[in-house]
């Protein structure tokens, strides 16, 4: 374990949060989820806003050097290894649970603007590391030329967002949304020469 | 003003939801929206959850008359007004705050079977009207061949609902994304001969 308490606090925070949902995990439950006292965490947090916010900047950290260290021989391989990263899912508990609390998080954007700049962080980050990848896709010939990368970054930004919350509110099968972008990324982004394994 | 009683109550629940939020509404505040009282309102609906599944019935019924309804002399046109309709929106207040609701009610969706059974219906009706309509452009020759329907239909289903969410969690303006959306259809799903007016 992280010797940092505040480490600590938001790993306890991200099971509270699985546990309990946004609107009603408190302090006291990220006391339980560690070997911290809720006067030692109000020690380093003022109240569960701050706290919150800080467990947004901890998971941003994270966020990024996951995209950020994305690998793949070409482009096409490293934007497939994005999307399974962000897309599939193994079923895991904490994992589903975790997805739930996150859109719940979202449907509080707009009644939050601190919860609201952090949220715009994590969409720009996604938006720039697709546009990047599909960038450096194009110059190497593997797109047809009709794509403009920003037009298909913001494409599948907000594809990858819908499937995030088909997941929650309709049970949609990850798999299924994994295989329908991978499917659409053959179809439509790439050009003849470079389709491989095509159904 | 309709005379059916239920179709006042169901209204003033859209009144209430937009107000205060899924969470927060109470039957009080449903009786603040109309003419009736708490206890009128108890007489057609047990509870709080009863009268929210009955909304959610009542909202299904305008939605698929909705996009049932959309015209366009060629599917392409159809494709285009039904994109118009489920994604831009005139930034009015009613429909911001309704959106932020739906979503919240979405997060809400893995804890409440009945919740979900409806919009997993909502999401049914749009994969399949999607599907209708692109399967009337590919017969028609408006679509290249490599088009798949139900993969097309998946893909414009997962991303409007992505569209939904940026729209509440990242204040995104619904312009881009319909902006985005035409742009994704001309450049993707139709063929050469069948683009007009393309950036």
């Amino acid at each position: 374990m992280d010797d940092d308490p505040t480490t600590e606090i938001l790993d306890a925070t991200y099971q509270a949060l699985c546990t309990h949902g946004y609107a009603e995990f408190t302090v006291q439950d990220i006391a339980a989820e560690s070997t911290m006292s809720k006067a030692s965490i109000h020690y380093h947090y003022d109240s569960k806003e701050d706290l919150f916010v800080a467990f947004l900047d901890y998971l941003y950290d994270r966020y990024t050097a996951q995209i950020e260290a994305v690998t793949g021989e070409t482009p096409r391989r490293k934007l497939r290894s994005l999307l399974e990263l962000l897309v599939t899912d193994n079923g895991e508990t904490p994992e589903t649970e975790f997805r739930t609390a996150m859109l719940e998080v979202k449907a509080q954007a707009p009644y939050n603007e601190e919860i609201q700049e952090r949220l715009v962080e994590f969409d720009a980050v996604l938006f720039e590391r697709l546009e990047e990848i599909i960038e450096a896709r194009v110059s190497r010939g593997e797109f047809t030329g009709r794509i403009d990368p920003s037009v298909a970054a913001e494409s599948l930004t907000t594809t990858i967002t819908g499937a995030h919350t088909r997941r929650v509110a309709v049970d949609h099968s990850t798999d299924k949304l994994y295989e329908m972008m991978t499917r659409y990324i053959q179809t439509n982004l790439l050009t003849e020469m470079t389709v491989e394994g095509r159904q």
